[in-house]
């Protein structure tokens, strides 16, 4: 039977989502639905879909009702899967969540459930910033083969609520010439697949205390996009492994979708901030 | 000011347009503001703006108002810039108005006025037809160099109510293997510039009375798009040419986005047939 879905249209950076507002829990959509309404040509388009729910109304929301995280951000990649956790994508989602007169994102922390645990979200000088919590940095070799890449080269793997590879490049140039319009091999393949990062560090490193690089990305189940939240944290935290003692603790991560800001806590958390804005609202039908 | 303009976004075979209703005239955007409603990721996204005005509304409409053509479509291309026709782009256009209740998509020819004259459009099986009017074929030689190709090839220049270069390619592979990420080079290069149609025959071209070919479309001002009506149609003209005396009169396109026909009639007429589809509406807040 036909429904007809209203939805709002968000990025953070350029990474874009569309928004299905679902506090009862009461929308179920086919990997084939979110796939068509994800379509940038047939559909809507977007990198993925944030379905607005109360943790109450979900199934994976038991953690976030125990942490009294009242919202869920239900977040599928562009091809239907389900994905744990969004840098820029939790952003939007509270801004909505802001815009829709639901909860508010100021100097009071809002939390807000997810696969990958509950997020804390403030307000900052850049729009906003959530705390991704701890992360993991997997020193074991991983080759990344990419086309436009003469060499395999080796990349590390970084954990912050979801897998990431990150992998240094020399230049700006070397980070153009590498061709996203296909899959980078990761060797040996992770079970779950990994986000894969292209990331050139800045000349200097470091300016006034605060480390600079460049980065692309592909992201799984999507291909390149503009900018992806969870990678950005994980390149500024692999870059930080690799300068080794006395790095800085805050970086700003330029990717082709504008900028965004990591900073890392003493206790051991990594926090991303960026900009994020709602573009617009609609209504589809579905078949 | 702000100003909130509510839009409705569509598409022929994914060649995909954002339409915004303004009978009387009163809606002025700038290149700018075209450039973000058809940016995919910061804005709406579409291979272009269809501004629905009435003739009587619009200076370029006299001729359609002459011609008893109450509608015009102001077409303009993903950078703002203005274009004469999009083959695609008028049904969608078509399929507007009698969704609207503004006008009647049936037997009888319904008349829209655009800046490469009044088109007559009816329903057909594939859905709707449009009448591009009269075709012309250059034979002078033009020279077209495409990253991926290994020399460059001759092409003949067909004129549909905009200016295309079509290009016949000798396999499936090798129309895989050109890289439309670049602009194709033009040699001599057309003053206005031209859409670019890379085609392969169907082996057997012709069958049932009824000419095949396969294409892949870089339109000027866009990029590689899915598919382009008018080129489509060039297309299909170029390849008959080249078939010479016997060629059919009625043919298949084969786009990525879908599959169109073309006819050509007795009094030298090309018509070219195939879906329109609106997807969705919704509004958007201008800065």
């Amino acid at each position: 039977m036909p429904q007809t879905i209203a939805f709002t249209k968000g990025h953070g950076t350029g990474n874009d989502f569309v928004i299905v507002s679902d506090p009862d829990g009461e929308l179920e959509l086919t990997d084939d639905q979110v796939a068509i309404l994800c379509d940038r040509r047939f559909g809507i388009g977007g990198d993925g879909i944030l379905r607005v729910v109360r943790s109450a109304a979900i199934a994976d929301g038991a953690d976030a009702v125990a942490e009294h995280a009242e919202w869920f951000m239900d977040y599928r990649n562009a091809d239907g899967s389900v994905a744990e956790m969004c840098g820029n994508g939790i952003r939007v989602f509270a801004r909505y969540l802001d815009q829709a007169g639901w909860a508010e994102v100021g100097d009071e922390p809002l939390r807000i459930g997810t696969r990958a645990g509950v997020k804390a979200l403030t307000r900052d000088e850049r729009g906003i910033e959530v705390d991704l919590g701890r992360f993991a940095i997997d020193d074991a070799d991983v080759l990344v083969r990419a086309r436009g890449l003469d060499v395999a080269r080796p990349g590390v793997g970084v954990d912050v609520g979801n897998p990431h590879v990150v992998v240094a490049l020399s230049s700006l140039d070397e980070l153009e010439g590498v061709d996203l319009g296909a899959i980078p091999i990761l060797e040996p393949a992770p079970a779950a697949g990994a986000n894969v990062e292209f990331v050139v560090p800045a000349d200097p490193l470091v300016h006034a205390g605060v480390g600079s690089i460049t980065m692309r990305v592909f992201e799984r189940g999507v291909g390149e996009t503009l900018s992806c939240g969870t990678g950005v944290a994980a390149a500024a935290l692999a870059v930080r492994h690799w300068a080794g003692a006395g790095a800085p603790d805050r970086w700003i991560v330029t990717v082709p979708g504008g900028e965004l800001g990591v900073r890392v806590t003493p206790d051991g958390h990594v926090l991303l901030s960026g900009p994020a804005a709602l573009v617009y609202t609609g209504e589809i039908t579905l078949a």
